[in-house]
């Protein structure tokens, strides 16, 4: 692991060393488990109490944070700095080299950019288009027609379906799906008929799909990702759903046929939203929110079904009360002699 | 993409034409996003309003919807005439080619049918059975002694563990899994000891599973998935669980070990099902039930603990007045002169 | 089926046998289901009610069972002598054999312990580590620098990231994925900029791991599953969590980052944890909990946000309570004159 002086580091960084510039550090490490050699932020101000104490020889902070028994590196973003720090500190692993692994199959009619790289037993059908210097994991599928832009990365196992699209600098992780078909069937009086989805999906430039997440494709027309959305995993977003630019999605969240949500939106994990709705920009869901109807953006909900959070924590503060609030009523019963108390 | 005429259109989809059999439509699409040269459908309700300003070429509706600007095609079933038309206008791409792919690899025990197709990357295991027509796509997975009826599909990815069985024209999305140990284990006094699950499972005729869906086999005896039933994407089915027939499952549901569903069963998405319960035939689930309890068929519930969908709304509608119900408590309270009009 | 005596069953099981040791049984059944031949056992008191009309020719009991119109094999634990009686009559496919399949791609710098098998399209990268007699389904994938202990089994379509580690004898199902990426961004202004996921996952002995389960690399140090922890099909750990040892978790659960839950823990289906919480030691939770805020262990918690058991229960009667309630308070009403007994 390469090891880095704190002055090299601030450069880098951008920040403000408040230390000894000849230190070094080499891991990147959480405040409370962090010893001598670690690197550690402080973002979270939850955490504060833990900086006072920390061992580690340095610590990136924001601008208001007090003094500390280490180096500090003031920056106005801690997050992001660490994730910079963290980036120098333990790099990734070498890509693939560009080119076609001998085990591969990519089918003949397929176009593939400079510096593409596929793996061993990673499949490209008739086609399909792949932009440049992007990357095909082993045992990555990619369909009949699909295209995808340059500079994507598509680990081991997720499939692609056919004709379907993918702007520039997507990430998909393993075993996402992408196309499969809308769930879409019509009883035709003694069995569920398919009802053919014949559209595709349509992912914008910079998202990123997280592991065993599906998006399947659309009835007609395009399920569609906008740009900069991040989907974490085992995400369900069905057919001709939309998501707007720069969501992001926790894991397990649901999306329902046709929904559209505006850009922007903060999903909490294992939300759902049913069919046909209109979210507008910028709505934060706290986590297993069950959405239920169109809701205008900006907004914060929370609960099933969702409600602005502020009426949810009424909700919750009033259950709370209903115990009180039968003692109350059975009290009231007895001193005015209408029975034993008993509510009826 | 291929044009048709609205006369040739409603002789295929058995419509009566209003309009001009000589226009021509080629792209099906949304009534509100529709334009000339699209052919659009109405058929739920909810979006009447958009019928008299689409600008769609022709629309296919019910019996009883008001004229409109555009031509109609009037048959009874809007939604599965629509599947047809889309099916006419948008042809899938062309299926595999018959035959073992070079880059695939197949046991020489393994038994294919006639017209079987094997796509690069693809395993079958020894003693597997494949039926006539049946497609592997590339890197589908067939363990050793699995059987498949003809006319199946297994997508990429998809993974069907040793000596389970599947019926005829069975779909099996990307990435699902079928057949993977039922989750049992007893604890020794020092470990959890694994159960062995000895069992199989067994797809019916025409079911559809999705992508990310999971499948596990049974204990002993088999976990079964009744004829015709459809299944969304990321379900998980335990251990001898048995669907009935005809069942449609929204995305993210999971049913408990040994639960027995009936036929017709319609269960929204993120549902759960405790273990061990019988639900009759043609039951209905909203979205996010929790079920904890076996019920009769033939009814909608809804809500966690799951309940007569009836008694849900009324449920919501008590805790909406629950706020009101303490401010009539506290007032009766500072009437009655018994305090100062807290509840206690 | 091999088919075994009662009495070479009892002596294998260490059981008590009631009846004759010359019977033979021949295939694992439920008490409902079997018939002549069938072995069956009672675990569950909810089904002794079976036991007395039971077909089956031997039944493994507990000690307190009562006489059944069968013979009986009793022991302390019937769950876990029925789990190694099936064993015995329904003995799994033979083992793979040893060695790298002809279509299996290997880098030649991985290392691979005596006794390994690779099956066909399994992928092994540059610097792997697999441990002596470790199987490798078909299909499965092996990143660089990831180390795996001593008689593994990892099914088809699962991937490992690189540079993961796991234990001995960790079995991990199909299309699982282990060491995706945490799920990471800080805004910076325009986008959601990808903080780096540096760290790794680390995998205790005897650990089993469900199909399309994903469990992410920790943003630096490690994501860790304690030795003997089960993880079902489904389950969604992310980057930072440390799960103690000896935790069962059902399916379609879902932690949220750097949450630690201690040794012992029992997870229903569907639960969720939110960010950065502390569980105790042997805390159990019900199906579909919203675990909110850190707990002590030890202890029964249900609902969501999730409480105490027998609180989640008391709320569960006091809002059952409140039609009753509501009546009541506007009976009061119309008694005291205050109105037309409406709640306002």
């Amino acid at each position: 692991m390469p090891s880095i002086t704190l002055g090299e580091l601030a450069s880098h960084l951008g920040a403000r060393l408040e230390g000894d510039a000849a230190l070094r550090v080499e891991r990147p490490a959480g405040l409370a488990e962090a010893g001598p050699g670690d690197l550690s932020f402080l973002a979270n101000p939850k955490y504060a109490p833990q900086l006072a104490a920390t061992r580690a020889t340095a610590v990136i902070v924001g601008p208001g944070s007090p003094a500390a028994p280490c180096a500090l590196l003031r920056v106005d973003q801690p997050d992001l700095a660490f994730g910079l720090a963290v980036g120098l500190l333990c790099p990734p692993p070498p890509p693939p080299p560009a080119g076609v692994h001998p085990r591969a199959s990519v089918d003949p009619s397929a176009k593939l950019g400079p510096g593409v790289s596929v793996g061993p037993g990673a499949v490209v059908e008739a086609g399909a288009v792949i932009g440049e210097r992007t990357i095909l994991h082993a045992l990555a599928f990619v369909g009949r027609e699909t295209e995808l832009g340059p500079d994507c990365e598509i680990f081991p196992g997720a499939v692609l379906y056919p004709r379907v699209r993918l702007g520039a600098r997507v990430r998909v992780h393993a075993n996402a799906v992408i196309g499969s078909d809308g769930f879409g069937y019509a009883w035709d009086g003694k069995r569920h008929a398919k009802i053919p989805q014949a559209g595709t999906v349509e992912i914008g430039d910079d998202v990123e799909i997280g592991a065993c997440t599906t998006i399947d494709r659309a009835r007609f027309g395009a399920t569609g990702i906008g740009a900069g959305t991040k989907l974490d995993n085992q995400i369900q977003i069905a057919h001709n759903v939309r998501l707007g630019p720069h969501c992001v999605f926790a894991a397990q969240v649901g999306v329902s046929g046709s929904t559209r949500i505006g850009g922007g939106a903060m999903v909490g994990g294992q939300s759902g939203f049913s069919g046909h709705l209109e979210i507008g920009d910028r709505a934060a869901f706290s986590a297993r929110c069950g959405v239920t109807k169109s809701l205008p953006g900006g907004r914060h909900y929370s609960g099933y079904p969702a409600r602005p959070h502020e009426l949810q924590l009424e909700e919750w503060r009033h259950l709370k009360a209903l115990p009180r609030l039968r003692e109350t009523v059975r009290a009231l019963l007895r001193r005015l002699g209408g029975g034993d108390g008993s509510e009826d």
